[in-house]
């Protein structure tokens, strides 16, 4: 279980590692939206291994085909399937790995859970499963676009103690992808690079930041109670490989404020919208989207594969030491960007679509008005 | 929608803060668990208002009614219906905020969603929506401590900039439950007493964060890739009222150590378990608990409603200025802990159930061991 | 499990038919429906025993309480909490029926699903679960007729051997109202009656069936593949106590013709509209509301407690006999007649909801009209 | 929406007619579970188009491909990938059908729900997507069987008028694979054969209906109130396309008996297993299995694809003449068997993981036995 995710724009993934590739299911797309593979490309090539000397040089075109739900570049409103071919499969990186748990990994809780585990890559646990996620992103991202104006830009806002100062409001994605780290200033970015390449020689890894800005998103989306909006943006993005926190506006800094200096004051604009000046609620009140920026936050720890030699069990729960091979990343910051934005992407396609289901023309009673 | 939780052990919540009163439906809860009123008032009395000079004074028992799925002190194994009527509930506190948005609460985001509102109290979006998770949550903890050992335990750990150094490991509830704060630190507990009590006299409002830990987890809770535990625990308790951030393990400071720093050797006890000397996964790998304590962060904001002028608009999105008013918290942690933990057993009990499931007797096929 | 229904309209019961009282959360209601305590009530008092001499004689006045979710008559868009407490129970008319399993009845299979049952009256078995999917399905009546113009009818078409002949074109609730026994014709109608009485005074039972046509509803409702709109209605119907077969449109009898004579051809009217002369496919194709009336028929069988010694085991699995006792209904039908009505109303007014969901404005492509 | 199915044993499929192929996602199959591509091609089959002269001449080889959850033939308890690709679309048979609604078919639907629809082939509503039904059924019927013994048969009970008498008690397999029609009674199943190449040579289609018998399913499957067994039997069933109607045990036919006549009395074997010599509840009560055969009958209409000019409308509602071409069955029975079984495997299966799921370890309280 737990390959599905979403109520009413609904994917499932599957796929390994090291299997003949990986691919999703988007169920509850709306109809005649403009979708073609050349759209979902563009996204996988943000999050393909390989695509510039900062990340896991794994060689993977990760070329989407589209499989059924798209006609004449249209969706359907039927399910869609996308499938994306692996290509490049070291098997011979994983021989040791075979019997021996890799320190903060996912091998033994696999093997403890299921009694069994994919042998090589990691499975379902490896970050390749991601490529679903993205793929599916990309259709719920042309949805949001097209149907209500939301754009989502995500960068790298710190590596390690390196962190970035960007305006939410102003940033774009051209100056996100202008730098291969995916930090939109460039002078941080710089700083970025060289600690990422230092890292590597070292054989070690640095986790970081990603900060995200949804605008356009009108006031409404998010329901009460449980599936408040903030409530399962976390849940997506915590559930991206290697997330250990998640804030949303002010998050963890808001506690050491007041409450009179925490508070958004609403204010309207000439054309009459109600907007707040100030904004640490991060664009959700009560669970709800205030029309406001949505504005959120999601730390990486550093990617546990390391190239040092480290203390560990093997399967027969026998002490052993591991010494980290294969082609991985030192720093998964710049490809976690697309994944967040993702992520994001399909928590607001369906709070978009569940809203819209209610919008059933419930006439006034007699006497009101 | 948003008012129902959970896969397995699923609940269903109902009720205003004003209306007669506050409910749940518990729907897959194991048959034959003891199961009690006074169990449930346990918990409920925790989440209490009037419980201490440091919280709300709303005068509520929170009595809670079994109503069905439990006979002679067991459950039936089939829904149960838990009732807390309202008792207190003095809705001229709210006739100014009749038409006026109060800045930082939901009155605006549901009257633009749903064209219509409580106008008393706050509605569904009312703090007073959680005895509904806390009651169930008091079957889920003795679902986990009874079938499977295990123990939560959620304290106080900084009010602003308070902080206490708890240690998660010995920590117990009768530690966290002698203060009226809910910090085990008694000399942390008295700072910080001190400064909701000067916060509460200058009418403002103070945040802070809620740590807790659950111990006794068995290896293999969780689910690959989109209902990790790590997620579900996020979505647990960022639909809480007032949370806007969550950490799991080593959460945001963890990306400021290196990958070699950061993972968790393996190693295997005496008995032959497999543990972790350090714990900075937080108990939980690739989204599944791995057999060490599940160790969690949550931030909540300062309470929004404060006792001062504040800029705002009203609902015909004219500016006014509004003064809180009404009985309020100036500060929500105290209450929040019992919160926090009923959330984290609703998400363990389901997970829990879900791991079952999964131990269908499967013959080897022949020529296996 | 299993006491949940819907995707979007979802509604959650609980209570035992001699506990408390019983319940239902209606979550997903779109907001501002104008929802009265009297619109549930009517549709509950033609549930309830007592109604007529046809029916069994349990006194109960089933008034209904709204808790949740309405304010001055109209929805607020969250949960809606109902509850109708339990008059009379007279729990000694199963004292016999403690430690013996009823033939038929569900006493043995939950007693060995649970390991524990409710001993008086049935529990969750009992028919008087069925109040809070009237309840409910009151209000999902109430959304179709105003958001939509549906209009849903049901009607005793056969009690044993005795049909009806009735038009379910022009067939109204008056007609269907006019007698205790709610068959249309009304010298059917009095045969039917006549059967009844003389079973009742026989200890014994009856079965027949029940004929529902829901007009208005437009194409476009249902979904492919699984979420059929008619496989939501078999799922729905059947669910009901007592029912043992669900037949749309043609149903078994229009596996007695020919393709060419089965087919219904299609036309257009004077408006454009496109109809279909014949509805031997029961107003849906491929899953989805073609725009005819939807028509379906349900069976039931004859009530499993007669007033005979049977021959059944304790719960010890040992031999013994069992006379039925208590207060119960010689012939379901009468009062089926509303459950399958309020059961078809929650099917059709999810899929409107689902349908509504769909209309997100995609502009079209550039270069298309 | 609406192309995934179950709760724990969830499966989600994708592909139309016309398009690269068919797949479907297997999440929650528990893992170490014997699974090979030869296993699920047996079970394809035996739905394949071309396996007789008495079906469709469609010539798909229907070649299932394992694309993730398995490795070493045993399933990794993580999500599973088939695909089978579609190999003779003879597109052109479609031409005229681009622009004309076929009679009873879903073209008029889909097109006025979505505002477009797959021209050629009937995209998801071509009982070609039953492929990913029947490829996980398969998986299901492997666990139903090496977890818990269960064995499902189903054969054709009748075509048009012919009826066959079968003992459920003892029909095998075998003797229903023992002729191209499925019909165990070799000489029903001659005239079987012959009215149904009459039909073909005429041109026309026939109906018909399927019989299935669930052998060794324990007592304790099943939910109470809305997940009846029965209910989800139905759901599953009547989601098969050109299915109009189900039955449990007695069904339509035990609506003319009295219930002295209808109960199933209870007695105890020489083993003290609890049984019913009778079995009118076709092994289900109140919604929870009774270890008795699961019997269920399923009503399939005639195809709706005949070679004869039929009136209709085109996409511009204007009145047309269409006579079909292409390669359709003259009846649907014999694949429709293979359907019916993998939908009653689908719907056991995840009722047997959530009953497995109760199976928590509760300990006694103090003072019970």
């Amino acid at each position: 279980m737990g390959s599905s995710f979403g109520t009413l724009f609904r994917i499932s993934t599957w796929g390994e590692s090291h299997g003949p590739g990986i691919g999703v299911v988007v169920d509850g797309c709306p109809p005649r939206v403009p979708v073609t593979e050349a759209l979902i490309q563009a996204e996988l090539d943000r999050r393909r291994p390989g695509q510039s000397h900062l990340v896991t040089q794994r060689r993977e075109g990760d070329r989407v085909e589209i499989l059924s739900g798209v006609q004449d570049g249209l969706t359907l409103g039927t399910s869609i399937g996308l499938f994306v071919r692996n290509e490049d499969q070291r098997s011979r990186d994983y021989d040791e790995m075979a019997h021996k748990y890799r320190p903060s990994h996912a091998d033994y809780t696999y093997d403890a859970k299921f009694g069994i585990r994919a042998i090589s890559g990691g499975g379902r646990a490896s970050a390749r499963e991601t490529v679903g996620r993205v793929a599916a992103g990309a259709i719920a991202m042309q949805v949001l676009r097209l149907a209500f104006g939301v754009e989502i830009v995500g960068w790298v806002d710190s590596v390690q103690a390196i962190e970035a100062e960007i305006n939410p409001e102003t940033v774009t994605r051209d100056q996100v992808e202008a730098t291969p780290v995916r930090c939109p200033d460039p002078a941080t970015a710089e700083a970025m690079i060289a600690l990422i390449e230092a890292t590597r020689k070292d054989g070690n890894s640095v986790g970081g930041t990603v900060r995200l800005v949804a605008r356009g998103v009108p006031v409404g989306w998010g329901e009460p109670v449980f599936d408040k909006l903030e409530a399962d943006l976390a849940k997506a993005v915590m559930s991206l490989p290697a997330c250990k926190g998640f804030e949303l506006g002010s998050g963890f800094a808001g506690t050491l404020i007041t409450g009179s200096e925490h508070n958004d004051a609403y204010r309207t604009d000439a054309s009459g919208r109600v907007f707040t000046p100030t904004n640490r609620s991060g664009g959700i009140q009560g669970g709800i989207s205030n029309g406001m920026p949505i504005l959120l936050r999601a730390a990486f720890k550093p990617t546990a594969t390391v190239m040092q030699a480290q203390e560990t069990v093997d399967d027969a729960h026998q002490p052993t030491t591991l010494t980290g091979r294969g082609r991985h990343d030192p720093c998964v910051l710049p490809r976690a960007v697309p994944m967040v934005e993702a992520m994001v992407a399909l928590v607001l396609v369906d709070h978009a679509l569940r809203q819209v289901a209610l919008t059933v023309p419930i006439p006034k009673p007699d006497g009101l008005n």
